[in-house]
């Protein structure tokens, strides 16, 4: 079948040499594994928990860091969108658009996102049903996009808590878009511990696993050298050194189900 | 005490006509019953479930309505903002510039609205725990705001469903802002009915009331002369015929809070 | 209209004083407040978070105790049962037999309730729905039972946490039965402090609030003269002291909402 | 590794024919798969949505329907208790006493049947959260007990649904018991097709491959040779001639993650 399709790198861009750091290690790594890499990184985080949060270097240095990394690394990069006045400039430079999840049903982004001719990938809100998200992926469509990834981060589950809900993966798999799974926005508490969001990286594996054998065709995973030290989003982000034994595992599981399917 | 806030409309302006009458309407109303009206009316839905919804007049048009209605009525106008570059213009119409729940993490949206100078009406987020409103409440206050109201409007449970817990009204209240209860949208159900969102207008006085006795500063409602011809959330809307006899009711349980602290 | 009804007492039957000194001090409250009032023990707390937790007198002694305080105050007495060879003891003592949430749907427990010839208090579980309440109803009227009360004490939401759906009130009391509401259970936090449930007792007056304006036949309260010494359920009980200044200002909603409909 | 451990048979015993079909066919499939097979059957369907629905044998038929599986065919039976007083007569039959997931918290229940010196099988409850499950663990181990199931069946989430929180899995298996996941009953939606709970058969193959590879030692599944025939739960019951194709996929996935974790 298709390669596994794989969105990573540190949830907000940090320092020109990190980005790059990490988009080699991981272009390194997903050759090695036959795995179709893209490098993620946030030029602006725009929805901060507290003013005080950094929130990257802004869009146009953003771009550049992102423009250099896909040049100079060769990989594709995807970045997220917040208002439609940022679609064209950022269509400039990305392979794929990303729609944040708070702003999955933000008509304006997602016709701006559809009309640059880019992939769309479009996140699950963590207050929409699975099968609302169609409605979201007809706006796309109707804008003229027909390269449409939507992604599963988690649902609201009583306060500073998400759940994962594995049905809502072939269920948005019936609306015709290879569906990812984000193991890392998965395990975050939004608002859990203060002024930023807690996260619980030990249960990263344990839901890639099983978003794996649900039934996905991308992973999207925040990664960093140092969690401990990332300037967002730490909590949940996953070490770069332990990307490849996750992704190994992560493999076999897809190797069993297609051996499985053609047995 | 201060009178109680009410803050009221159709969802979407529909005809400078409808706006008009139903401001004239509310006005009267109000006065006889010694309630501060605020006129609400959407000039942009901006996150309708379908791109085939009606979506309003639009920026200018709306402002210009809401203008009129604001000059020609006497009254104030509320209404809200998607992206921070609509903000300066709205600023020159609205009394009060409303940021929609979706978007209440939306660091620069929040900043504008704060640097407009005018009061802001902050919705809680489906997905944010009442406490964790604290930090967007920070970030208007970081902005320079000082008049700032904290809007409840129900929060997501499971899905195509939202529940209002009472406990957040005292919890926001402890922020040293007004908060508002929203009857009507918290009486939605989210994506319920297929293209569009469903509602229970009939839960609209067990929720108002609810929240009354429980303690709020303001109320937010939409209503309409015929809801069920609405364009826009007419399931959760309520008929403008019988504004006043819920406004009493509500005004009862009110007396009667302020008797008991005082007797 | 009615008298306000009050299902009121300590959590558990701790020592016979404690339950007789409530019982006079709660009648005397009600009588000077035209409340009409039903004192509430349980002889056993059966399913305490730990097994070191105390769990009261047991049945025999406890119904004791429940007929002495019955008979010495005058009150009408409560309590719940947990097994149907719990019921035809309890039926000798008792006026009204609790069915505890967790058990609602335990169909020989419903049966053997409704065939004792007692009144009924049904717990709505935590895990069912407002509307599937009816099939309860069903299972104690099909038994034999036409007095039958039900009891909202909020759903599950989240883990370690309810939420009091106020919309459930006139949605069960379309049933036709009375419609009690807990202020003291719903604002546990369940399994929320380690070996035992938390709660969050100072939002007992906001939800009791709530529910009265909403729409309430009765209520149920635990009390007790020192909660923070209660042996179950201290952090959710109210203060026996602070009975009072509540009941009035409910009276208060409670007439307010009499006089606007007649009025 | 430890074979899979696979607890399956119809909802309720309806006949000793099916019930005898059902196990042999299982026991077959199980051995030629290297699965370590309980057939299940409830003798008595205690908390039915309806009083109208069927119920079973009842406690001594359904006994002795064990009985003679067990022997004739050769396997090890599970079956529920609802009350103390059914656990004695039970433990002579059953290898594995299950606890209902509406009673886990019913510390007689579970002391009783920690007592009988059987294997127990607890299901956690829909409105308890995975960490919690650990006071109840306790309870069995103070009871004597130290041979203990605990069996993922979903969480409440919102009205007349369950969500599966994968992290429970990983979370219960940190009490030191094997874990087992419930694909049919996760699959339940409670009290949702009006007089019955309704189901959703299509994701059960979605949610065990998921469970399986976030890791579990046991699979519980209702299954039926004609599930719309079925005398209870037959909307999330799987057909009996899919069994072996889905456990040849779930086995695939255990063997992959065996592998890797070898190699």
């Amino acid at each position: 079948g298709q390669p596994l399709l794989l969105l990573a790198g540190p949830c907000v861009l940090e320092s020109g040499e990190l980005g790059w750091e990490i988009a080699r290690e991981m272009k390194d790594i997903c050759a090695r594994l036959g795995i179709s890499y893209v490098f993620k990184g946030s030029f602006d985080k725009a929805n901060r928990t507290s003013l005080r949060s950094f929130r990257g270097p802004g869009l146009e240095k953003g771009l550049r860091q992102l423009g250099r990394i896909r040049e100079e690394v060769g990989v594709p990069v995807v970045s997220d969108v917040h208002e439609q006045g940022q679609v064209e400039m950022a269509a400039e430079v990305l392979d794929i658009i990303q729609i944040p999840a708070f702003l999955c049903r933000q008509t304006d982004l997602l016709v701006a996102a559809a009309k640059s001719g880019k992939t769309v990938n479009l996140k699950k809100g963590q207050f929409v049903s699975p099968w609302d998200m169609e409605h979201a992926v007809g706006k796309l469509r109707d804008g003229g996009c027909d390269r449409i990834l939507l992604t599963e981060r988690g649902a609201s589950f009583g306060y500073n808590n998400l759940v994962v809900d594995m049905r809502s993966l072939p269920v948005m798999r019936g609306f015709g878009c290879p569906v990812v799974f984000d193991a890392t926005h998965s395990v975050q508490l939004p608002g859990g511990t203060g002024g930023s969001s807690g996260g619980q990286r030990e249960f990263v594996p344990t839901l890639a696993r099983a978003a794996m054998a649900a039934g996905i065709d991308g992973l999207f995973m925040e990664v960093h050298p140092d969690p401990d030290k990332a300037l967002c989003d730490g909590p949940n982000s996953w070490p770069l050194d332990q990307v490849e034994p996750l992704l190994r595992q992560l493999l076999a599981i897809r190797a069993a189900l297609d051996e499985d399917q053609n047995g």
